[in-house]
């Protein structure tokens, strides 16, 4: 069958060149005589490819030496774990930043190992909008504030980096992770899971800045303990290797493209495509708050639930996929991830309006 | 290049079926328009896969229907932790049975959160032997006894399942899980690395007796509960979809193998060409207790180092790579998981006793 466009909020697409690299050395990487599902991760042909993806990650980031890139598993949830484990080591308290589902996610598991504070919630409207806050919403003696900067579910992101003071700033980045540049310097730690952006499902990529390491609870899992997968560069235990290579070919593409500034322009037009046809549409709307609207996820509702489904059904006749909202806000979402192309974007633009005239 | 014969001890060799059909759907899965790579994890088409997976998994391991079967990340490491979080939940207390490194880290790790002891311990003989061990060595107040059926770094397995009467027996079967039948019934939980012979790495499969799940600690991890994993079906949060894919491709070609009886044979096969060629030559020993001896991992010496470096990098330039022995105990080793062919084990013969002759 014809490649699909997949606006799944992820796992998602994956560019096809990359597809096309894997498939070609599924059976013989580079004339080694195996594939890449079967390397030792000792080996010296593994050890040039985790060393090749952080070196990528590092140039396309810019992300500054004295911070660490660690290839971690167990998803984004492992980390909400991993984060007051590790750095709830001052005060025992931290402030987080809730936004949605995931940063209340991290702020509830963070309640079984400190006090944990919701500085702020935008549940009143149901996530549709990122909070403002100053420097004096914060506790200064807060070990770190948490947040999370794109909402998957409801379609925000936000539009500023929050001034914490001295306060080391946490970012779950999952959802927007090398979509845009973004100022590293800022945070203490930046992580995401891979399956949006840059790889497939199976591999959490974290910056921590050098400082922050070293000083876990004692009852932290030795999986969880930063410091520990810091000293051995993401090597304490087999990683999976495969994702990291699959990384490794993403990471490449993004060079190819530019970089993180030819991305962000190629997402911006996309954006732009579907935004303005939502705000010119009499049927789809978009209700989040303008200036925090997401770049990769895109909500919008017909206001009648059948009339929703019905688009998304017959969005999925025409190879346009998983286009339902997410179940706690129903309506329908476009993952418009790096790898969708602008054509993507069109052709479901044009469906849309499409479907706009035959049924008003 | 031709593909080479990879005795590494994990990850290690996929069977060529299972690559080529993986290879083949790289682009598109069963005429859908994508990649798993890509997959929606709530898709109903990733929804057949990881039922697919559980169902031959079940069969082929003949899992009884009041355990659980867990599609896990973080490494058998991460198990470490989550296992006495989870268990030692009555008395805090466990009994650890100490035969190599990883037994050791699992022992080590589980001092973090009770008392942990170390019943037996095989490091006298640098873990060359298998404890023998009656019910009345381990405390019947005991939360579970720990063990580690096959010792990878070593080359040992248990030849008994030690009698643990009413205690709960916890058994990591990393680099023997699917070699041979096990009765899971002896067991409450059983759990390994997928990188040997399952999949690709970044996949633990956990069976655990359904009584055991519920009672995990305050302070476990969300990600580390296990029942919180249970009651998911191992998708609470983003699996690694692609791994669990290649394991499902695995599972139907140990089918198609004759499942575990004629997998058997074949290990045992290639296991005794390997120890007889040993047990006859002058120049390489097997320095494992033999009724102890491990039919996935063999470890042999010369005796002089020097010559062991010799043969390992005159096997690689025949295409016989991941021969060298653990740092920790040197030498040579071969692993020779489900996926070694014959051939290739008779190979290797051929180049040992051709290397014996010309150095002696």
């Amino acid at each position: 069958m014809a490649r699909v466009c997949n606006f799944s909020a992820g796992p998602s697409m994956l560019p096809l060149e990359v597809l096309k690299k894997a498939q070609e050395e599924m059976l013989d990487y580079e004339g080694c005589g195996q594939s890449v599902t079967e390397m030792s991760h000792r080996s010296k042909e593994f050890d040039k490819i985790i060393k090749d993806a952080e070196k990528l990650f590092r140039e396309i980031m810019n992300v500054p030496d004295n911070y660490k890139v660690l290839f971690l598993q167990g998803g984004a949830s492992a980390q909400f774990s991993a984060i007051p484990l590790n750095f709830m080591n001052k005060n025992n308290k931290a402030d987080y930043i809730v936004t949605g589902v995931w940063a209340k996610k991290a702020w509830q598991e963070a309640q079984k190992y400190g006090a944990a504070r919701k500085v702020a919630s935008s549940e009143d409207k149901i996530f549709s909008y990122i909070p403002k806050l100053t420097k004096d919403d914060f506790d200064p003696e807060a070990d770190y504030v948490y947040m999370c900067m794109n909402n998957t579910i409801y379609g925000t992101k936000y539009p500023y980096i929050p001034d914490t003071g001295d306060v080391p700033l946490i970012a779950d980045v999952s959802s927007c992770f090398l979509s845009e540049p973004l100022d590293v310097t800022k945070f203490a730690m930046v992580y995401g899971g891979a399956q949006k952006n840059i790889a497939p499902a199976g591999l959490v990529v974290a910056i921590i800045r050098e400082d922050m390491l070293g000083n876990a609870m004692p009852i932290t899992p030795v999986m969880m303990d930063y410091k520990v997968q810091a000293d051995a560069d993401s090597l304490y235990n087999t990683p999976p290797c495969y994702t990291m290579y699959m990384c490794k070919l993403v990471l490449e593409w993004i060079k190819s493209m530019g970089g993180l500034e030819g991305i962000k322009a190629n997402n911006e037009k996309k954006a732009k495509i579907l935004y303005d046809f939502l705000d010119n549409s009499k049927m789809f709307k978009n209700t989040v708050n303008p200036e925090d609207r997401s770049l990769m996820n895109v909500t919008f509702v017909t206001g009648n639930d059948e009339l929703d489904a019905k688009c998304v059904k017959e969005a999925k006749e025409n190879g346009l996929i998983n286009l339902k909202g997410h179940r706690s806000i129903g309506g329908l979402r476009a993952s418009i991830y790096n790898a969708m192309p602008v054509e993507g974007v069109e052709k479901l633009v044009s469906f849309l309006a499409d479907f706009e005239k035959k049924n008003s």
